[in-house]
């Protein structure tokens, strides 16, 4: 599909993306029209020549990707869209920035067409489209190659090859051999804080070497060179591939060409008139497309209509197969989980690797892995192999001990479309990727996160291997839904919950230590699936206790204990606070009835159960830093013991 | 202070600290025996010919830093610390792991006499390291090279280097040039899933060249290779050194030398007294420690207090510089600060960069710098030049879009003991270094953290670049004090208070948008060092508004507007809630009068202000993402204009 073109065109092509991008920033009055500039020519060549899409089905399966790692240059991606053909109107591109319109400061996957990835916090694009190549790999591994030809296009930013998340992700992409993964480093040696060799002068494509990586170095600007190594890029199919382009922020700018001062602010009206006069462009007009560059593009649209007819009728041939790994979810998982749920005492880490290979039989598209600790968190699909290099056929990841890589990538396995992912860790290390489950968040991705060691009763590895703010920290991100199980039962629970949930991400938090099996007597048995219900209680209670995980057998036990001295405590499991808050209001009301005192118990920060305990309720947990030693010795050192909660039950009730 | 040690000596004293380690975690029943097994060559190789430290003076300082990355190893380190006569005897080996005791399953600072830095979570230690050296280096810039002698030496291991944390820590150690530290990194090949290979097959050694490091490669058994790569690295001044050193875990144990099991696990009564009775050993025996290796050490010891006091009379002739530096903080710099603090309306950050410029004049060791944002954040100490590589002398450093790196230097900073050290970002980008932030309100170190664009009245950027759960994620890590600021007055005040902290980190979050300066009749303008204070309202109120930051001045305008109803509200200013939450419980009560319904306003997420705002409360904030638009019209969207929320606190009271 690589077609050599006008040069004349190219020409006008290069300046309407560059000039489109300094006139929707100066409009807005707000943005970054250096990268845009700078990048014009790569853009162009690759959407060109090379970028496999189809602007009628911008989710076709098997079209080649592009992620902007690079998001606050989002300009040149909306420019791209709308000549394109996406649907992305010249009037959406004069509303960049403005509320509620198709372009914002970033790209934002689901808010805008075409739009791969949701970017602009620097380095995770690159982890995106790593997980975008891999799952490509991995579909053609259970499809076939015929089905999936696919190449993932990434550019990148120095801030993108200088985080951490970056360099994480690139290293598994070394290992894993994705050839079909080529990756643009917009080398422009110019930050927000002036040029890059304040900071940043390491060697780059020797890095990328040291990962495995194949690696050119062209000038950013001249197309052949572009075309060329794009070629080699993807000739090179036993390695990902780094090209360095040396290119000049803002590039056509006359007075703002390679200065900070073109990143992240407007040219001004005169610069931008300059750079159009200069140009053979009249200053005076905005947002113009020539129609030449229209025609064009609108042959690339046919070109890719008429690939993606010819990849429908291979698909044909391979109906079942395809749709047996992109079939919706059973619509019954949830209760096909919990009939299957593990009943004896156990950790929940332990259940939870009984019910992942129920999950990973009920849905054919489940994989994941764990940073290294497969083992401790019990997060293998068994019966399947692992995903090594050159061989892409297993469900089991290994990302190595890399919790911000494999946060990311798996965020970009669940942009590819056809896996749902889970990622793995000791609930301490959430915070190491942290940045990515937010995306995922935004993004509205169901990645599913399985953190195990969930509170100080991990025990001897201490402190800095306890969570304690850890859970509430989850719980504050907008959409990220947190399942804290108790037993056996809400193990299958949570994670029949959380694969049915696919509008947004879950993390299921586990322990390590066992605990009883709650005996449910009495209770709601029918509303787990309302996050929070009662699971033991009759009666007109004089007080409730809300507990979660690992906690909610010592609420059993207290209510036990003083039923005996003629009080009547009810037992609310909440098993997930998100989902609870969706509950329509008169079972929220119902569960916690206006003035009957809460309190709450969970093995963390007490301060926001105030939400359910109100100022008088009683808030049993941990407001300070964990400690070495042995679990059950924590439990009698930090008050979490049956007879402790119920003396202080007990105290509170007086 | 290098010195040759007899083979059988040598021999001793290796395997008394690998059966120590196999001991402490044979007796515990937990730890990890395996790395320190395999490290303890090095270790001996280091402290015996190397390591300049003085045991009964741990925090000398000019001793050289010892960095155990790999903290899971911590028996090698409790070992090395109780055989070079710290504080640390054979009884609390014998403790290892248990509840107060000096030997925790990972290395605490502050905890433990001889532990430098508190690490476990894979990758900091690295970090710290960069940032002790780099400590070093800015000291003697001040000092002179002949107060200076100190080394760096840290001990990775394969998960550590896995770690992006660690990429970008030795990325800014590359650039900087710091000459004065060596990595050893131990690459044994295994870690908990088993061999590297499975997913770690990079070329560690060139990736460490391409950041401009000096790489050696040597069998990490052989005392003599060890004690040449560590000279061959001292002897480089230009460039930090990273010895490659070929290990094998646990070794000397018969069967489970270089295996997975011996990671985290103990080795088995067994197993350990075959592996001493190999060594000749008594394999009935344990916590043995030969009179001879006493009698070394005892020597060595003798050897660093020598060496002391050569420092301490060279200190005699430069007493001023090193006072001048290393003074304790003004008693008053509050009640300076507050005395200069900007009266006029503007964002806060612009208050403070004036403030920053204030504080800088009377803390000398103030020093820090941004990750690539120092023109947005406003972080630039005016008037002194930016670190450079060889050139230390400066107090801005340009951390570069490392922002999890800037974290862990910061920390490593801290721990070095001269400079009092900052880091900024945005508040949306403190996710990147979250892990970093918790090990320094765990290790109490006072690192200040300035963020800027603190809410979604950053605007344009959109909700990827918004923080909304930020702030309260970040009052959740216990120990870390967050300031959220209203105006110039509370900004001084902010840095003020978080100055004279010296016991844990301190958070400001500070706005991008312009703000009112707040009049503050009526008020107990006296307490705003007690966290939160009565800035407006006199008599008995109808209720009390307590808000943070930006929207402080939308109270104040709340009640104006209320006042003429004939409503009488209180506006409270929550400066620093953890502040607040340590007053005593008089002024709590005085501040909050039971009974007096509360609101609360802050542009983040609402829940966790039930904890003032109680049940029936009224909690004004923001808990979806933010979204890409002017601030303005974000504030009229999101309902925080001053007539929205008079309205609904109108509503509200009802």
């Amino acid at each position: 599909m690589t077609v050599q073109t006008d040069p004349r065109l190219a020409r006008l092509a290069v300046d309407t993306i560059r000039f489109l991008a300094a006139d929707a920033v100066e409009k807005a009055q707000s943005g970054h029209p250096g990268t845009p500039m700078g990048t014009a020519d790569l853009a162009w060549v690759l959407w060109s020549r090379f970028l496999r899409y189809d602007p009628a089905d911008p989710l076709w399966p098997d079209r080649d990707r592009f992620v902007l790692s690079a998001g606050h240059a989002c300009m040149l991606l909306y420019g791209m869209l709308h000549l394109a053909g996406y649907r992305l109107s010249l009037e959406d591109l004069e509303a960049f920035r403005q509320w509620g319109s198709r372009t914002p400061g970033h790209p934002e996957r689901g808010h805008t067409e075409g739009v791969e990835a949701t970017t602009g916090p620097l380095g995770q694009g690159v982890g995106n489209a790593v997980g975008m190549a891999l799952g490509a790999k991995m579909l053609a591994a259970r499809v076939g190659e015929e089905l999936v030809r696919q190449r993932v296009f990434c550019l990148a930013s120095d801030g993108d090859l200088m985080e951490g998340v970056s360099s994480e992700a690139s290293s598994i992409a070394g290992h894993l051999r994705l050839g079909n993964l080529v990756l643009y480093y917009d080398d422009n040696r110019i930050t927000i804080d002036g040029s890059t060799s304040i900071t940043f002068d390491e060697d780059v494509a020797a890095r990328y070497a040291a990962y495995g990586w194949h690696v050119q170095h062209i000038d950013g600007h001249d197309h052949e060179a572009i075309a060329r190594a794009t070629e080699g890029a993807l000739a090179e199919t036993s390695r990902p591939s780094l090209i360095v382009c040396r290119t000049h922020i803002a590039h056509g700018a006359p007075t703002k060409q390679d200065t900070a001062e073109s990143h992240g602010a407007p040219l001004g009206a005169e610069e931008v008139a300059a750079a159009k006069r200069a140009s053979g462009w009249d200053p005076a007009a905005s947002f113009v497309v020539p129609e030449e560059v229209r025609v064009f593009f609108r042959e690339r649209a046919r070109e890719g209509a008429a690939e993606r007819g010819r990849w429908e009728e291979r698909l044909q041939g391979k109906k079942a197969e395809w749709e047996a790994l992109h079939a919706p979810l059973p619509a019954d998982v949830l209760e096909r989980l919990l009939a299957a749920a593990p009943a004896k005492d156990d950790a929940t880490r332990s259940h939870g690797a009984a019910v992942l290979q129920k999950a990973a039989e009920l849905v054919p598209s489940l994989v994941g892995g764990a940073a290294d600790l497969a083992s401790s968190t019990k997060t293998v699909v068994k019966g399947s192999p692992r995903v090594e290099p050159t061989s892409y056929g297993g469900r089991n990841l290994a990302f190595g001990i890399r919790e911000h890589g494999m946060g990311a990538v798996c965020n970009g396995l669940a942009y590819h479309g056809t896996f749902r992912p889970f990622a793995s860790t000791f609930l301490q290390f959430s915070d190491y990727m942290r940045p990515s489950m937010r995306l995922a968040a935004l993004a509205r991705i169901p990645v599913l996160y399985l953190f195990t060691h969930d509170s100080v009763f991990l025990g001897e590895d201490g402190p800095t291997h306890q969570p304690i703010e850890h859970a509430w920290a989850l719980r504050l991100i907008p959409g990220m839904d947190v399942y804290r199980p108790a037993d056996g039962y809400e193990t299958a629970a949570a994670y029949g919950l959380a694969l049915r949930r696919t509008e947004g991400p879950s993390s299921i938090l586990l322990t390590r230590q066992k605990v009883p099996a709650i005996a449910r007597a009495g209770g709601d048995l029918g509303d787990v699936a309302r996050g929070a219900y009662r699971v033991a209680g009759e009666g007109s209670p004089d007080a409730l206790v809300a507990a979660t995980g690992s906690e909610l057998h010592l609420a059993v036990a207290a209510r036990e204990a003083l039923a005996r001295e003629g009080v009547n405590l009810h037992v609310v499991s909440v098993l997930c606070l998100e989902l609870f808050h969706r509950q329509d209001a008169d079972y929220r009301a119902r569960l916690f009835p206006d003035g009957v005192p809460v309190a709450t118990i969970e093995a963390g920060r007490t301060e926001p159960w105030r939400v359910l305990a109100g100022p008088k309720g009683l808030t049993i947990g941990i407001d300070t830093f964990g400690a070495s030693a042995p679990a059950e010795v924590l439990a009698e050192k930090f008050g979490l013991t049956a007879p402790q909660v119920t003396a202080r039950l007990r105290e509170w009730l007086r």
